[in-house]
């Protein structure tokens, strides 16, 4: 399940001598000192880093165990600028290359940094401050999600299975599909809620409608599944009407903040990252009133150990407006309306597999998506996809599922067994 | 399981007229007329008050459903003066009296105050500010610890059953014993730092050493466990060498800031209550560098669905020092130091059943405990169990387990099966 980054990235080796630890008194010229203590900031990784010129820089004396190419003057220099959102956009524009495998090259530098406990130094800091996600507003929440979600149904279709679950699958052994894993995460979020045949259920941000869509097929609930992404709305309502579940599912195209009604169970499996910190008491607000009191809610989200910012280059090109919360940030959604936590469940590793599941089948199809978009597109969704698969590997991200119900309601249930005897 | 309150609170009615909602033209007292107002802010619950003098004060139309008596001018005055504190001292010097059972009118007026969401009311805020938990300085600790578990084990024997356990069990059915759900709790506490033979763990706060003892004869640990109170470490140290587990289990009377040393797993269980929110990155700290790499840590702790004081009484005459946390608050334990919350699991209803075995247990040797004590130190008790039951069912307490490891462990439970799947 390694997958390759591809052999586009591939490129001889000129054999000039290496400049770093290994020959401290050579003379360096003044932009490859100021790479060198670059990379010492961030923790001197056993990357070798190439020049245009055939210039060598390592930061460390440790064996090089990868290889970054960089390809011209200019890509250097922006490198030096800003490292956190020039090496996406470098990567991307094809001006930096990487040879070896991407996830093993890019875990290589993230262990580093980690390593030296560097990750919020200063540079990240400074990087966090200048580039704050973009206001979550009615309005803003709409512009946020088109860039990402509507870039195309035949898009997403090319690599996120037949589910089109375009979220952390929950593997019931590491051996499973991805497809399988899709469905045993869709169970998985059923159990929680302890839904049954006849139950209605509101969902806040329905994706391609997969998980409302088995709900209703597999359970017999009723579902409202709110999105504000029009491309997915039409794909999801095409599906049910397929599935004939359009009598027990309903697509909504309108914002979370707009619920209204009672129901068994409130789900919201992705939709967290894109709401913003400031709108949590908001939300929980939502989740609080449209509760029945018996009910219970599930929030499913990519999450942090602490606060921090999304990485910028991930926050700019791929998701604006992103936030992955810390536990105490998702408090705020709960503590203000008295919704009490009943269980927390981190399953980050299960969104590690996911990833490479999906880069695997995207690496796959590039030669189509190049076709649909260009050679800069297919780099660009490349790095992403493996650096989401480091973010998980090394634990600077983490998948929370947070189970919450009234604080006065005492039919919970008493032990998470049913969870697992099926 | 229903425990009665005890024989002594019954008391014959003089059939005096009521004084309330449902006579409100009645020329009332000054100081019933106060009563009436408080009641109303705790939300009029459906309880008769009667007064020394045959007066009945009701603040509801609704039926009534319990009495309290009242039994002297002073002490209706202390109850109008500083209702949060003074109720459960005059109960306990028994000049208030509950007529029925304990655990139902406390039930009662919780609900009726909840459901009047006036329980962040400005009386109540201003009995928080009034009765700050005491400092928990490693002196100020040793003596609230010294208050309450340093009043005799021969008293906690008489009612906490053979494990000595005090702190919430786990009923895999409800109808298990008390003893078989204290020992399945401390299973479900193995399972969740996946102890194996040989494994060294660490415990900080270890009660009467049932669970080190436990972690060692069924699971082949070797134990490290610290505790302050010096009568629960001479019973551990007796009960350890009975079984002949003293070459594998160590109780040391230190406090968790001195713990050193490396172990595969780090536990407490019911000693997050008496740290202090001020405290807890320290805790933290502590953790993180007890464990190894891979290991796991668990912290079971009464909290809250939001953040406020322990009731003023508890915390005033039972547990000096205490402070039940919110998850938010919780977090800073693992957030300063990168440590990775896994799995939290809320419980809370089985620490009402649990309370309500310790109840009825308490309540049938409660002559011995006269004899032992007196009896505002029976009725004492009893109301802090009673009324801890009532805190469990009604929700405004609740019982959090969260097992976490060092942010960059990939060695962690990639499900919770093996918690179920014995």
């Amino acid at each position: 399940m390694n997958a390759n980054s591809g052999s586009d990235e591939l490129s001889d080796l000129d054999g000039s001598p290496s400049v770093g630890e290994a020959a401290p008194d050579s003379p360096l010229p003044l932009f490859a000192r100021l790479l060198r203590a670059l990379l010492r900031v961030i923790g001197a990784p056993p990357i070798e880093f190439v020049l245009w010129s055939g210039e060598r820089i390592v930061a460390t004396s440790a064996p090089v165990l990868g290889r970054v190419h960089i390809r011209d003057r200019a890509a250097l220099f922006g490198l030096l600028r800003d490292p956190f959102v020039y090496f996406g956009d470098a990567y991307s524009a094809g001006r930096i290359e990487i040879e070896g495998d991407l996830i093993q090259v890019l875990e290589l530098i993230s262990r580093s940094a980690q390593k030296r406990e560097c990750r919020p130094s200063w540079v990240h800091r400074l990087a966090e401050h200048l580039h704050r996600p973009e206001a979550n507003s009615l309005h803003g929440s709409r512009d946020n999600i088109h860039h990402h979600y509507d870039i195309g149904n035949d898009f997403y279709a090319l690599w996120l299975g037949e589910t089109m679950a375009y979220t952390c699958a929950y593997f019931p052994h590491p051996q499973a599909s991805l497809d399988q894993a899709q469905t045993a995460k869709m169970d998985h979020v059923c159990r929680k809620v302890r839904l049954k045949s006849g139950d209605t259920v509101v969902e806040a941000g329905c994706g391609w409608g997969s998980l409302a869509l088995h709900m209703a097929a597999r359970y017999g609930a009723k579902v409202r599944a709110f999105n504000i992404s029009r491309q997915q709305l039409a794909f999801a309502r095409e599906r049910a009407a397929r599935l004939k579940l359009d009598d027990r599912v309903e697509f909504i195209e309108d914002d979370y903040r707009n619920i209204t009604g009672r129901y068994d169970a409130f789900v919201s499996v992705g939709m967290l990252e894109h709401v913003g910190v400031e709108h949590y008491a908001e939300l929980g607000r939502v989740s609080r009133h449209v509760l029945k009191p018996e009910g219970l809610g599930l929030i499913h989200s990519i999450g942090r150990n602490r606060p921090a910012a999304l990485q910028p280059w991930i926050e700019r090109r791929i998701f604006p407006g992103a936030y992955p919360p810390a536990l105490s940030e998702m408090m705020r959604i709960f503590e203000p309306w008295d919704l009490s936590v009943l269980d927390v469940e981190n399953i980050r590793l299960h969104y590690a597999l996911t990833l490479r599941h999906w880069l695997q089948r995207y690496t796959a199809v590039e030669d189509h998506v190049r076709r649909m978009f260009d050679g800069r597109f297919v780099r660009m969704w490349r790095l992403y996809l493996a650096g989401s698969v480091v973010g998980f590997e090394t634990g600077t991200l983490q998948l929370f599922q947070v189970v919450f119900s009234a604080g006065c309601n005492n039919r919970i249930p008493m032990t998470r067994e049913h969870l697992y005897l099926s």
